[in-house]
């Protein structure tokens, strides 16, 4: 029985590629790891058989004890304090629970020797300061990462190739774009637009407000559930060493995204700025190509946009009013 | 008087900094902060005046307070787990003793809003992977981190970056080149060399066997005085957000050092490779240009070659037997 070892464990991707992994239809055994208690059921499942260890990350020798005992065919390494904001709130932090979780990570497997595959996720925020004549971005563009959270993650990229480099761990590294689906936490810009409007919804207006940062700029949105089936299939069949960007190939406005998710919902929303949202530094397009990923292991993305939002506003309309997802 | 806080204070580098400050004749006040306490006295100065604190750099509360009290006017950030060798045993260790303390240095200049410059000390070994038609490295070449510590370099100066764009510290960097000079610890290959050659000239034999690495590479050796000249001129008339090469421009293989320093001590030497010295990793040649820094700030090294190989064995033949400096 193949054996996956899932940091981040209780983050919604993490839950969307159990999902994914049930409907093979091949028994598997997953460890899963958290610094969180997940709050989503594992019960479920016939053929996936979860155990879950509230483990931090930074505990190296926890860590160490954990992956010596399990001794993981796959790792998928989800585990990230992901939001760019926050980055800029708390870098020091934001810096540990990405690049250092992932030395961590990455020791943990070599002196025990494992010869397992890990995939490390990284992001679309690595490309950093784009010019228009580098769209769409290419795992071979340039580098320029503009916050502490893109910093970490190309710092992790770079620990990746020394580690294949010098201890011959078998790594295949994604930059996955913006991904979006349900139960994707509010701090992420498509799920508190949709959570407002799900709200404006509930109380019966058909007018209302909607308060965003800049709506202007335009962003590659790619379902998660799409997402995980990419890195199934890079954790089977990805090229050792190499960068795959997860994408769709689709530049959309967030401005677009509200009016969309609006129509669905027969809502007129007016937009108000709220500087506190506005970033740092932003850039004003981020679009990706995923022709690497398609002409070299088969994966494309599969559900159109209008589909992923109907089903976050599903999401939303079910959730609102409960804790936080 | 100009007030700047040296963290790395104990190492050698800080020590041939305060020599240079005190040659100038002008007052300046000095914190020192290092994990370490220095092995020198500073009492020797008359127009610098140290002050010297144990702070540990991983410690963020205890460096606010330390830089919010003193409010430096610059910050020569010396402080570094600088051995690539040491960075293969401990990457964790390595990483969190470059990046993590040099986020926690930002952070502690950012949260008091203090107006300083701070030069950024960075490595030659962040080039990396080089390619002959690459040589000699220029401050626009590609950088393909090969080591853990490299890599912590590398997230260093992105970060460097991040926070002048972000958050409009005044950071000026560094690529130093391998350094070398009187006090400079034996863990590093010429200050190794030295140390047995004067151990051989000492016994009294005219004959010996130096145990090396491999003998072969090229590497661009730049004397520890050139480098606080360099570093002192930076602070004062470096460009914001810029990345210097310090470096000599002249590549030397370690074989060539040897054999150099033997001649002054009229030694015969057997060369003996020890597999535990030879690098995971590595670069056959490392030569850097230095004509930014000449042509925009004027700096140039001025210490020939054999001067710092002359005055080493100086060092060394006065220190066998001691405690290691």
């Amino acid at each position: 029985m193949q054996k996956y070892l899932i940091t981040g464990f209780s983050g919604f991707v993490s839950r969307h590629f159990l999902d994914l992994l049930e409907s093979f239809g091949n028994p598997v055994s997953i460890l899963g790891v958290d610094v969180r208690i997940p709050e989503f059921s594992t019960s479920q499942y016939i053929h996936v058989k979860c155990h879950f260890e509230k483990t931090d990350l930074l505990d190296r020798a926890a860590l160490e004890r954990t992956t010596g005992m399990f001794r993981p065919d796959f790792v998928l390494h989800l585990a990230s304090f992901s939001s760019v904001a926050y980055s800029w709130k708390n870098p020091v932090a934001c810096f540990a629970n990405n690049t250092n979780i992932f030395l961590n990570l990455l020791e943990s497997i070599r002196v025990h020797s494992l010869p397992c595959r890990i995939l490390s996720v990284g992001s679309s925020e690595e490309y950093g300061s784009i010019s228009e004549k580098d769209l769409p971005l290419r795992e071979d563009s340039p580098v320029n990462p503009l916050s502490p959270y893109a910093v970490a993650r190309v710092s992790q990229e770079m620990l990746s190739k020394v580690y294949i480099k010098g201890y011959e761990l078998d790594i295949v590294m994604t930059r996955s774009f913006n991904h979006i689906g349900p139960g994707q936490k509010e701090i992420f810009v498509v799920p508190s637009f949709a959570k407002q409007l799900a709200a404006i919804h509930r109380s019966g207006q058909s007018h209302g407000v909607l308060t965003t940062g800049d709506t202007g700029v335009i962003r590659d949105f790619v379902d998660v559930r799409d997402v995980v089936k990419a890195y199934h299939i890079l954790l089977q069949r990805g090229v050792k060493g190499e960068i795959y960007n997860i994408c769709s190939g689709q530049g959309v406005t967030l401005e677009e995204v509200i009016l969309r998710m609006a129509k669905m919902l027969s809502l007129h929303i007016d937009l108000k700025v709220d500087p506190a949202l506005l970033r740092l530094v932003d850039n004003h397009t981020v679009v990706g190509s995923c022709e690497k990923i398609q002409n070299t292991v088969g994966w494309r993305p599969l559900i159109p946009m209008d589909q992923s939002l109907a089903d976050i506003l599903e999401f939303w309309k079910k959730s609102e009013g409960s804790s936080d997802v």
